[in-house]
């Protein structure tokens, strides 16, 4: 194995996490101290990636802003392995067909994971920071954040979240949509107003306030409503029904968002707290919220103490798989002879073929998850599997795993394409045609080995082949498994590995 | 509406059933008596339509000869009404990918439906046949039927299938491949039977003795295995492990397929009894076969009773569209406001557009199952709706019914893409073309309604347009209302229907 698994974090190690949002990117370095987090190093700055975006692609500005930034932030890392260390992307980095041109140098300068995560993962991790922040009662709590382009909405309880949703509606882009000029009035608030309504209905009946037993907003904007609405003695606390439309009224007043004048808003939040409150109240409303405290803990913490949990081996994604594997009735003694199998390949093949644990991670739930697809149907049932794990929502997954757990699953059996790899960038296609090879192994045997347990064999394998060693006439004896060998040897010949057995 | 819903079938009535198979086709006509079928009229000829299958494509030849067989039958169909006739491909024409060639023109020419079936629904259907066939007992029984080019397996009590499989193995396909030159010996054989033992394999855990009190076979296959074992007095009646093992080495003695002289065995059936054999041999010991009755019922027989369920209002596909809405937790109350607004639409719309009963079924199952993609994501989720409904295995629908309900999915909101209907006969894109309006307009309401009642509406319909008239003044004091109809204005119109409304 390439690297030792630490299965307890001591007290006073050091993490860090890296928030690149579309409007910031925020850097925190924290301290463990008792199972908590203390903040070492707290940076943000504004990059304004998103405001680079133009027809879906990143400009070249804006990816090297955000490059020179993680430059500067860089310096504050240096003495931290690289597994102590996260950033991911939001938003802006979601949307950008030319994410890799950003995250594949941005690789390089931290020289740790930077992975792009889907809206329900960043509204997992939200809560995470979030939960933290709060008194660890019992009760179940509904946590909003509204964001530029999207808002997030988990219900949970402690530190586990269980409903997750995220909408397209934000502070940003809505006021981009309904108040054109930046022009305030009555007409262009009840449209924002309307919109979010019909938004947040989408998620009415799972997510209004019998299912919850307190409400907390996370965000710039929510913090900025309550700062207004008690600096203005409108609420003694938190947000309320009556605050909101107190702070609605005033605003209304003002012609154009550049007018606004207000005790405790700030200068940058101008432009967002209009289309912000008309939104707060849409989503008051149809939830039926009628107090909301609000929490300092944002996506950055979350994503230190998600961290936390994986270096202790409390990952997230174990949970996920389990969930995945008992949604879909998959059989689990077939999914364990296939893992033990990969185990095998992989523990004969990693020297050679450089594979690391990531790597086994990702074959061990490929193989727990491959027949999944089967619930659908059983006729290619791989590209049903394939379809789940593209498309599910799998908290504790970054969008590329998620990728390439689809295309394993896809390539489990049958023809491989020959375009299966060419949209990955290229180290991640090395790593992915050797798990292929491995995976497809151990799919052939699964089926032979009901028929007669596969004896232990020679693994040998170098840059570009394979070769298996079965005991003296083994083979001969068994005509199957030597016909499923050979139309293997065919089809891994497109990944241009050579397989060989005797 | 279209026509009058009937909630009996009367004593004496008389249905039809037509199985389109890969090597003959049978009618069968016959009369219900005490809810149970007595057949008057039966017929086969040998199409050999499957034979006439080059690279996917059925030749002009093999269609000839398919529609001239329907229009011998079409003389004995005269005297009954199109809904007590149904057709049903199966293999042959599955695989065609110019079946439509087929399939319209025989519509034509029976005046009835004509609908390609999965394998899994052949296996469903199937087994009502056999059920019927033998005493009414609440014993659980494995149903096996090997055909040509597919095997089917379904566990069932009584009337009730309960787990449907059907694999890719057949007594022609493992023929051709395992027995090249028709050469009977060891090795070949041996090699059909570890094939088979392979594919069924893949289901022995779901399907093992454990699972059942009695194994039933059906197909020619099976049928002269028993005739040959019980005429040579190997069995003293249905098949056993050991009159198996004595009728394979009986085979194994004869040198190629047009040697073979068995008392029981015809003509026809020589160059399909010895991998017939080795696939029933294979599955006896995967699965743990010991005896194994047969039965004459069979598909044909099994769509006449499951037409007579459709006409009586018991149809499977109403249980089926039930299981998939608990299956992915899809939310009813929504469901059922949609549906209601389809109803309104179509009833109001049906005359002019020329909509059937069998239309307004779409729509109710479209409407039913519209949120089931949530359950996978939020995110697109009309189109992992679409995706479930193409792809999943739905006992009851036929393949045309699931691609029409996928449509009418993906397309339920969001873009239509101008290819959506184009690989659609034109009759069906047509009413596909008028559904679309109506699932379209019902959702763009579903959450317009949680904000505001909607008034009664006027509708009035032409070819291609469509005006609502609201009360004097409402859609002024609804903008909301007005600016999604503004929206949905421009996306009907890629389906070339001009939306009004005042």
């Amino acid at each position: 194995m390439a690297a030792e698994h630490n299965n307890t974090l001591p007290d006073g190690s050091v993490l860090a996490a890296i928030d690149l949002g579309s409007n910031s990117f925020h850097l925190i370095v924290a301290r463990i101290e008792h199972g908590e987090m203390r903040p070492v190093e707290v940076l943000a700055e504004k990059v304004q990636l998103g405001a680079g975006l133009e027809q879906g692609r990143l400009s070249a500005d804006a990816i090297q802003r955000g490059l020179d930034c993680l430059s500067r932030f860089a310096q504050l890392l240096d003495s931290l392995e690289p597994t102590r260390i996260r950033a991911v992307g939001t938003n802006a980095l979601r949307q950008a067909k030319n994410r890799l041109d950003f995250t594949l140098p941005a690789k390089e300068i931290l020289g740790s994971r930077v992975d792009v995560i889907y809206g329900r993962e960043e509204a997992r991790l939200v809560y995470l920071g979030v939960a933290h922040t709060l008194a660890d009662d019992a009760n179940s709590r509904l946590v909003v954040d509204i964001g530029g382009g999207s808002t997030e909405f988990v219900i949970g309880e402690r530190f586990e979240p269980q409903k997750l949703e995220s909408l397209q509606m934000g502070c940003v882009s809505y006021g981009r949509k309904c108040f054109p000029g930046d022009v305030i009035n009555a007409k262009n608030y009840r449209l924002a107003y309307d919109r979010a309504r019909v938004e947040t209905s989408h998620i009415r009946h799972r997510y209004r306030a019998e299912h919850w037993a307190e409400c907390v907003g996370s965000s710039g904007t929510l913090n900025a409503i309550e700062s207004i609405v008690t600096l203005n003695g409108w609420s003694d606390g938190g947000i309320t029904r009556k605050s909101l439309s107190k702070l609605q009224q005033k605003l209304l007043s003002f012609g154009r968002f550049d007018e606004i004048q207000l005790e405790g808003l700030s200068e940058n939040r101008r432009n967002v707290i209009v289309p912000g409150v008309a939104i707060a109240s849409a989503l008051f409303d149809i939830l039926g919220v009628e107090h909301m405290r609000t929490s300092r803990g944002a996506l950055r913490e979350g994503v230190i103490y998600d961290l936390m949990g994986r270096l202790r081996h409390e990952d997230v994604r174990e949970r996920t798989i389990n969930a995945l594997v008992q949604r879909y009735s998959a059989d689990e003694d077939t999914a364990a002879v296939v893992e033990r199998r990969c185990r095998t390949l992989f523990s004969a093949t990693a020297g050679s073929w450089r594979l690391q644990d990531e790597d086994w991670e990702l074959l061990h739930w490929t193989a727990r998850t491959h027949e999944i697809g089967m619930a659908i149907s059983h006729k290619h049932s791989n590209r049903h599997s394939a379809y789940l794990l593209r498309n599910a929502d799998l908290p504790g997954f970054s969008q590329a795993e998620q990728e390439n757990l689809a295309i394993l699953s896809q390539g489990q059996r049958g023809k491989i394409h020959s375009d299966t790899l060419d949209d990955l960038p290229k180290p991640e296609r090395r790593r992915l045609r050797y798990l292929l090879v491995i995976i497809r192994l151990a799919v052939r045997f699964k089926y032979v080995e009901t028929l007669a347990e596969l004896p232990d064999f020679g693994v040998t394998a170098d840059d570009s082949s394979l070769a298996l060693g079965f005991p003296e006439g083994w083979l001969e004896e068994h005509p199957l498994t030597l016909s499923e060998l050979e139309q293997e040897k065919a089809y891994l010949g497109r990944l241009e590995i050579a397989l060989s057995y005797s």
